[in-house]
């Protein structure tokens, strides 16, 4: 029996987030364990009349196998086959489905080839980037995402449709009223455990995530002016997700923008190299904050984390360039701060969110 | 741990059934379940310097997702998705491994819909049935397809990989002796429990099947001269089955070519049935010598079933029209007569195989 969540879910998708429209071919990634979700896709697609092009893959970078990734020669790696690329060109919508059984299943290949692969799919990949065709990425609640989160799989299936089905117009418009009060003022400070961090946001405008390409929404964040972080901030609740790596303790000192001063209680030499990355590594990328009341607790899968209600977010790294961010870096590692118990965020002194709650 | 009998097969449809060259691209359409068999078709590909643009499907028509095809519009269903005729028309050569879940799952799509679908994509596969692309199709030993054999899965697998796993140049040579000694004859006669059946094969000729555009190969046939055919057959040792219908005891007698009494034990009226489905029902299409020695038994599988070793097989219906046939029909029904227990073929009054045996 089909699960009536996936036909909500898939609606979310197909209506939504990407609006299919008659006659288009609707380009679909994703994993065999999405199937009860992807059934769903299908059906919804063809109710649209609409075509469905569904590239399923046993691995979850939907740019090639893992097993033909890690045998083919390097030059196969650096160009996209031609009718890869003209899929990723041509189509009208992308709508991926990530349902891993192994989020680790990519230790097997070398990170040299699937570097090369990206960066070989970025000139297909532009129009995603620049939002010129419309597309949404998303989860499927398998048991390697229950495990990673530390859950029974049922419960991290209730836990991702609750994160993920909810009223996007009404979130949207609740979001809508904090990005305005952050565009209104010019310092963010963030005060909690082991954290006092301030940064200007001066010229920098907060954007609302509320279900658009990638799914769940949950956000509003900006890219912080560069050279403006001052003071500390003790990641004491969550670790730090790299990579699979758990990075726990994490604490950093700003100043001038840049991470000075690194420390961590666990994997604090893989926190270092990766702060050395390149010089953009040691500067704050975005700010984010966490919006989303489905989301209560910490999964170990950032696209869920970073969303989390009563949080916010820093990245480290790559800034959000059609937002103003400037910092240019490799990396853009998110990394998730609660506020919930003891924190808060003051707007030019005034304070806007105490212990998670909003006062906006 | 990989099967190292899926590593050969592998090399099998990758290197000698379609001979992948560098810088090929290599369309690749499977079912999830044909896991194992597939990461090493796409390492074998990798490791030919070729493209694999591997399609995943639910579905075994490889044409659509099964959900999409029963909920989308007649006009989608009769024109394909131009990404997917291009792939179909641009490939470099095509693999498709069938390894099915559930071989009745189509019974939920209208037989109407999957029809429509498959005239569409005609103008695009014209290249297959010409064999201007090279391709191949075969088989994985899921739990499903054992269960049609009413076998074990594991003892099913032995079985498909022995009929697979062959030397296919000796088995050619051995096959091309049987196949001109065809060649040289006019008349056909065979002779079995139930069975004395002539027909000519005058100014046809043999085709030998070693494994080229379907795995596994074992087969000698030609397309019989239409209006030959006189005398009677018996089908008493397997039934015929035909859309997972078995028709048993199914007994036909020719004049002047055509089937002009149908009787059956156990489905008669789906047999009388199907025989009127036209005006070339009635006539053979085919007749096919089943030549692999790893063809033991019968499994309801007619991909398997006409190669079994001492058996003989002729088609009800369409002609292979490559080969001289001139029959037309809707149909092509191949049903297999066991010849191991007191048969013999004789050709132009010389017996060439007695009770299975070749005396060749």
């Amino acid at each position: 029996m089909a699960d009536p969540r996936d036909r909500e879910y898939a609606r979310l998708l197909v209506d939504t987030c990407v609006g299919v429209q008659p006659g288009w071919q609707v380009l679909v990634l994703a994993n065999p364990l999405g199937r009860p979700l992807v059934e769903e896709i299908s059906r919804a697609v063809a109710e649209r009349g609409a075509y469905e092009l569904l590239q399923l893959s046993f691995g979850t970078t939907f740019l090639g196998e893992p097993a033909w990734i890690q045998h083919a020669p390097k030059e196969l790696l650096e160009t996209l086959a031609p009718l890869a690329s003209r899929a990723l060109e041509e189509a009208d919508a992308i709508i991926a489905v990530v349902a891993p059984e192994n989020t680790r299943d990519s230790a097997a290949v070398d990170s040299w080839r699937l570097q090369a692969l990206q960066s070989a799919a970025r000139p297909a990949m532009q129009r995603m980037f620049t939002y010129e065709v419309p597309w949404v990425g998303c989860q499927y609640p398998t048991p390697a995402l229950a495990q990673d989160a530390g859950m029974a799989t049922s419960d991290y299936a209730e836990f991702l449709y609750s994160a993920v089905l909810r009223d996007w117009d009404a979130e949207r418009e609740r979001m809508r009223r904090y990005a305005d009060r952050f565009d209104e003022a010019e310092q963010v400070r963030i005060v909690g455990t082991g954290t006092d961090l301030t940064m200007s946001i001066a010229g920098r405008s907060m954007r609302v995530d509320a279900g658009g390409a990638n799914i769940p929404g949950g956000e509003v964040f900006c890219s912080p002016v560069e050279d403006s972080a001052e003071g500390e901030i003790t990641f004491a609740e969550f670790p730090a997700v790299l990579a699979g790596r758990d990075v726990t303790g994490v604490r950093l000192r700003f100043e001038g923008g840049k991470a000075v001063d690194a420390s961590a209680e666990v994997n604090e030499a893989f926190l270092l190299e990766t702060l050395d990355t390149d010089e953009g590594a040691r500067y704050l990328g975005e700010l984010g904050i966490g919006c989303n009341p489905g989301i209560t607790r910490h999964t170990r899968n950032t696209l869920f984390d970073e969303k989390m209600d009563g949080t916010v977010h820093l990245a480290l790294g790559n800034g959000i360039h059609d937002l103003g961010g400037t910092n240019v870096s490799a990396i853009h590692w998110d990394i998730v701060k609660d506020l919930r118990t003891g924190g808060r965020i003051e707007l030019d002194g005034d304070v806007v969110q105490r212990d998670g709650s909003w006062l906006i």
